[in-house]
């Protein structure tokens, strides 16, 4: 049985979308329980009365709202829903845990509850893109640092490697800096001094700079890059996406002939779709922390929340903090 | 009769590419005349001994590299390609030109002789991406400078309202900061400074902070943000959409009965391709410059090559530098 802690009210919507995604959750594993930590009148209104052997509802006064600040989360939000899911974690109560709340806040409260891994200063979000050898590519900063130095992006790598070897049994992930070019001249002063640490360190596996039109292409298994750049790709990858899955629904629905075309179509596309659909990529983890972390997209819809909570519990079934840890120590 | 400045031996590839691209945009340009400037051997042999009435071969001994640092370019490649392409320019013989070589060093080369407009200090690569409403966004910076600040920021804000109202017409553009979230704390500090100004300027139409998934939405007509990340974002999209056009292709090929869908299924599809092909938006303009500058990618295609020289015509016949100057001032 594994038990996760999950923040009902984070993200855009709350309530709505988390406590239906984690009945969805329940429904698929049977060896899963759930703490819902939130606001409990809520909760239950959405439960309609019923209960659930396998979720308990742990009411909470305070939501950390997706426009605080870290400093403010940290100061006043100890009794959140958030705090309380993250102190579950840490006392043992719960395995690892899920919110779709403020990025900052969550890293903040994560670092003052859970505490960062030994040689780590700061936790860095990490999710898989598809590839086009049908593999996939780590990639990390994702949002939780900005403006990271030469020697955070080096402690990434470390972290980034370490997840591709536990995740995916890669015993040498190639690991590379996301950059504007690949000559050894391009780029900014940070990522140029991380490329001289990267290759400085005989046990990662350096395969030098690549570009964003690189993360699909079997170049690395692993890319680093500051957290601003690694969240703008990752959301621009996520707008493309749906923007193009919604231009060809569109073209399908044009005219008579194309509706009855895209009947056959359909079970084609939905192969494609399947792999490029952002859903099926939420939940990036908070790496480099004593516990695992979960973070869903703020406007995640029921079916996304749901598999950030699948997520969670594999990162939980590999435990991935105590196996980083000791891969860097 | 329009006359554009080609560098044939910018690209990874070089006249191989640029030369049968050149001849293409002649074929389809009746009234465009092409100074084509590289190493005249070279181009001849790829010309076949044919001579064309609307192409001028200028033999260059000199090429810049895609690894010469731009103050290599600057101190020693006066007689490159590149510079010789700009010099045409400066001196009228060209109405524009158009370069797929080095992008730091076509930055350099270009302030250098060409010199930036009033008030401007330095130029920005800006070039236009599709939207769900069949309209487009324009981004800017996409490479030219790295860590930017507000000021600079603040710079592309009112050279991307020129280009929008030139080449959309649109009078009042809504503009925006590409950030990690939208909320006033998020992102780096050059971000929220940039977004104060912003504010400031009521000639400005601002609509605050956009994420990348924003992009391919109508929440702006005008998205600005630091080059390092706009390269990222600009090189992961075409990265991205060429990933998805050879995963439906490949799901297509996969049985017979595939194959033979594939033929209904092909019409519908090049609309979508049409639209996302990365081929179709080749040819971003360095602007704030005293002249018509195109760069296309250093990876592209002939027929890549061949929309960066249509680019750089409509650029010219827009008259898009006197314009933005006449704007800004």
């Amino acid at each position: 049985m594994v038990t996760l802690a999950v923040d009902a009210m984070g993200g855009d919507i709350g309530p709505q979308i988390t406590v239906p995604a984690v009945l969805d959750a329940l429904r698929w594993q049977q060896d899963l329980r759930v703490l819902l930590f939130g606001d409990e009148p809520a909760i239950a209104a959405l439960l309609g009365g019923h209960s659930h052997d396998r979720l308990v509802v742990c009411h909470s006064e305070q939501a950390v709202k997706m426009d605080d600040a870290p400093s403010v989360a940290l100061r006043s939000k100890k009794k959140s829903s958030m705090a309380l899911m993250l102190q579950a974690v840490k006392e043992g109560r719960a395995d690892g845990c899920v919110s779709g709340g403020n990025t900052g806040a969550l890293m903040a409260l994560s670092r003052f509850i859970l505490k960062t891994s030994e040689s780590i200063d700061r936790p860095a979000i990490i999710s898989a893109l598809p590839r086009e050898d049908g593999g996939h590519t780590f990639i990390l900063d994702l949002g939780a640092n900005v403006g990271s130095d030469s020697e955070q992006l080096y402690q990434f790598a470390i972290m980034g490697q370490a997840v591709a070897q536990v995740m995916d049994g890669r015993h040498h992930p190639k690991v590379a800096l996301l950059n504007i070019g690949t000559e050894e001249v391009k780029g900014n002063d940070q990522v140029r001094a991380a490329s001289e640490l990267f290759r400085a360190d005989d046990s990662l596996n350096y395969v030098g700079f690549v570009e964003g039109s690189d993360l699909f292409r079997n170049k690395a298994d692993v890319v680093v890059c500051d957290g601003f750049v690694g969240n703008v790709a990752l959301k621009t990858i996520e707008g493309l996406a749906r923007f193009i899955m919604a231009e060809t629904k569109r073209e399908f629905a044009r005219s008579w002939w194309s509706r009855i075309l895209s009947v056959l179509f359909v079970p084609f596309w939905l192969r494609v779709e399947e792999r490029i659909n952002p859903s099926a990529y939420n939940g990036a983890v908070l790496v480099g922390l004593q516990g695992v972390v979960v973070k869903s997209h703020g406007d995640a819809d029921k079916q996304e929340f749901c598999q950030a909570i699948l997520a969670a519990r594999n990162y939980v079934d590999k435990n991935l903090p105590a196996k980083i840890e000791s891969l860097i120590s």
